[in-house]
């Protein structure tokens, strides 16, 4: 969903319960868009998808079928493998945010524009998950944003007990 | 998956174990489909995709590639920030079963058939979520059904506890 | 994600914090893939997605547009309702590998690559959820593998609690 993290705004915190564990809390979050970048729920944090793009409004051009062309983004050429490894920093970037890092990570989605595209992605992201590996799905999909991958994934990290 | 909530069966109750906290419940059905349209599994909710659509399984037509041309339903026309909403009051409706509501959603998926509507999609979802926003992915996609849009969440509230 | 499950490796359990009940591990891999087959984070069990397919990244073909022709499987012809009954075995046998089963799933995702294939899948689908009935997503996408249908599921299963 979002592009390239640059700020973090801390939320105010949202007690869910008169309990001390439960708590949800988003972290971080992206002009014009109604989402937070990291969301802690109990003992997990999720996240917004993440691809290597920005994202102007006034500036996106759709093909007839309405496809996105270009999102306006002034980002350089890069590779698929580029594209991996920035989304995955970002999303640690966001984890981080919640307390966790790409570590905690326990479950992945993974999205490409061009199947071909496979080997490369799975070669980069392989470089941030070496062991205790996240499940993962992985599809083709259209994007709304000029990219090429996108990432999104959950991690568990419960929460240090209060006493 | 689910179209418009018409009517919630409540199911029996399922214990996965002795103590008192943990348990999995679904909420609500759908004619025709092996699915609950939300589903407590201790502290988290779960639904079912809906989507602002009719289906009747003896009226699908399909396009020579498969996709889906019309699903039957006698909607009248809509704008996709009002199926944005209908999808949105749909979850609520799904989540209020299970003794929750979109106040607390945590994480979101968003579909939509055209990627020109974001803008207008983003627009109504964001009327539903002011504050603690839930990370998000959003992507175009085919839908079985005859709608623009959908969407899914997974909402946090800690059962209360028994003492 | 995974083909056909044939070997699970057991991983090295990863405690994530000194409390008894907080941990995560991965079950499970796919040779040439960095992921798990099943990954338990606390109470809750993740599974990568599954189809019936084979992969042999030397003898994927793929069409002009990039999409996957032939991934180079030699599986006999098959149903829909094959794939779908062998997409839900391996999630059942990667879920054991994590200590439970299907009975345990939650919430599910579909994927189909012709929406045609719906109702069959649909089908076979229920011969598995007969009670409490899992929430779920289901939508038209392109496969990275050579299958019809894809499966992901998440289970909740509270963990014995050591006293």
């Amino acid at each position: 969903m979002a592009r390239r993290v640059k700020t973090a705004k801390k939320k105010t915190m949202k007690r869910k319960s008169a309990a001390s564990r439960p708590l949800t809390q988003g972290y971080g979050s992206e002009p014009g868009f109604p989402i937070s970048l990291a969301m802690r729920a109990g003992d997990y944090v999720f996240t917004s998808a993440q691809g290597d793009h920005e994202f102007d409004p006034a500036m996106v051009k759709y093909d007839a079928r309405g496809l996105v062309v270009s999102d306006g983004n002034t980002l350089p050429p890069r590779t698929v493998a580029d594209e991996t490894r920035s989304a995955l920093r970002s999303l640690d970037q966001a984890l981080r945010l919640a307390g966790c890092t790409l570590e905690d990570v326990v479950d992945a989605s993974v999205w490409l524009r061009d199947p071909r595209d496979f080997h490369e992605m799975n070669k980069a992201y392989g470089e941030f998950f070496k062991k205790n590996q996240p499940t993962r799905s992985i599809f083709r999909i259209d994007f709304m944003f000029d990219c090429r991958v996108e990432i999104k994934v959950t991690a568990y990290k419960p929460q240090k007990s209060p006493g």
